[in-house]
């Protein structure tokens, strides 16, 4: 007997609502104004412990630097100095020590989608974005700026990206997307949101257009693109039109190969794993049901609130 | 134009395998007999501080005491003990420090399917397990054991969990499932394994049975259980038969409503989107792929290969 759980139910809603927040949510967007993140060495530090105990993903080779010396390098290239005016070489020695090459046909480059790429690539088992190298793990979530007076970086206040031309956490992502792309082999991954009425799916002031396209190593054959969905939202953006034709441009003029897929089965699974009372999830419910257990195929009663169980 | 990407279909075919590896993971299988963590002092304050600032679970209470403090009570539950003789007792000061309250209907217990529990509850977000909160967080993934003689840890070599009645590990996980058990209120959710051969979805002598069903607080109102199956195996536990039947009698003798599920659809898309070419989620293409684009219905050439992209 199925009994209806509204709790459950509620719960459910509420991901939904949580999903779609996190579709366009990004590493790359500031957190506000705050300041330099509290204990900044120990959680940088404790991460990089972390990481190279627990966290490490098979085939990415080991960074041989310490945690303590890569803190030193991270520290130096913004401490003590404006907020302004970090260099984008300022972190070219903390990137140095930390790069990791990814293995060829691994590597995996989003826009707009962090959640949905973060979980396609099964954070860094099936593909490995930045955030999933020792370099974007580490900085990921946290804030820092400096300042020119002691402690050396700002407790209270960091600028937002667009307050200065060379905010110090903008110059060092910049410099560790080229990184990134840099050490790119073989087939790469692009994960793009097709559903952003603000933004095109592929723009050339994105970090993928500014930074990682134009850095690409020539070890790299081809950019394979995923344009992604929301459900029952209208589709804006898809492969061979509007944006997808502009990055189609770039990418053949650079002599890499192009395809494109829009909503690949895997991760149209995804957002359905999040919202399957969706309009086109609840589509596939009576033949995905139907095969496991041909006595579920039509069932009485059988209503949306079921659907969710 | 869709072009077929044979090694994009290896890296799926890869990632079905390890699907299947991690259906069974779990945190209570001892790692062979490793010794005692490298730097455990520095990974466990570690991941304490990424915890409190980067991996905060919204309504979670945060912990008072601090990494440090911590630290401390945990290693002196275990040190310079024997490996074989470390009693369940040992960690309450621990335990008592790290607690956690998880909101009402947010508790999700897991057997035998570690890597799906953990993405079905959204590491913390839709539903909270042991391991998504701090005291199951710090502990996951290291390994420990004591010896009476400097440092007090074992660095060599610790004991399976079957080779000494209180092994230090296993003492250290029944009472952290006791906590947790202890402090779930309103309806709770369990995951289980219905295609497990050699090992019923629910037993007795499970973590569950020994430790967290006899610890569920009176505020618990109602177990609602999930029955996962793996794709294209064998169901061989299902809701209303065989372990299962056990499962409600245990439960409804201790005064809790029971409902159960087998294979929830927001499960089947998770399974689904790690292995879309098996022959369940097959069925469900062409109905969500004709929604989204009704002339791709019928494509030209629908193959196999085409249908993981």
């Amino acid at each position: 007997m199925v009994i209806v759980n509204p709790s459950l139910l509620t719960v459910g809603l509420i991901s939904v609502a949580l999903l779609h927040a996190n579709f366009v949510m990004s590493q790359y967007d500031p957190e506000g104004h705050k300041g330099t993140t509290g204990n900044i060495k120990q959680v940088f530090e404790g991460r990089c412990w972390d990481y190279d105990v627990t966290r490490y993903i098979p085939d990415l080779p080991r960074v041989t630097a310490s945690c303590e010396e890569l803190w030193k390098l991270f520290f130096k290239a913004f401490s003590y100095q404006p907020p302004c005016a970090v260099a984008l070489e300022n972190y070219q020695p903390y990137l140095r020590s930390a790069t990791q090459i990814v293995p060829r046909d691994k590597v995996l480059f989003w826009s707009g989608v962090f959640s949905l790429a973060h979980e396609y690539g099964n954070y860094g088992r099936r593909y490995v974005t930045l955030e999933d190298t020792l370099i974007g793990y580490l900085a990921n979530s946290i804030t820092w700026c400096g300042q020119s007076i002691d402690p050396g970086y700002n407790v209270t206040r960091c600028p937002a990206w667009d307050d200065c031309p060379l905010e110090a956490a903008e110059s060092f992502w910049a410099g560790a997307s080229m990184t990134f792309a840099q050490g790119a082999k073989g087939e790469v991954l692009l994960m793009l949101d097709g559903s952003n009425p603000d933004k095109a799916a592929y723009r050339r002031n994105s970090f993928f257009g500014k930074f990682e396209l134009p850095n690409l190593s020539k070890e790299v054959t081809k950019v394979s693109v995923i344009v992604s969905h929301a459900l029952d939202k209208p589709k804006i953006d898809v492969c061979g039109a509007g944006s997808l034709d502009l990055l189609e441009t770039d990418v053949t003029e650079r002599g890499f190969s192009y395809v494109c897929h829009d909503d690949p089965l895997a991760v149209l699974h995804l957002l359905c794993a999040d919202d399957p009372s969706s309009r086109e999830c609840k589509l596939a419910i009576k033949h995905i049901r139907g095969d496991l257990d041909p006595s579920k195929v039509d069932p009485p009663a059988f209503n949306k609130i079921q659907e969710f169980f």
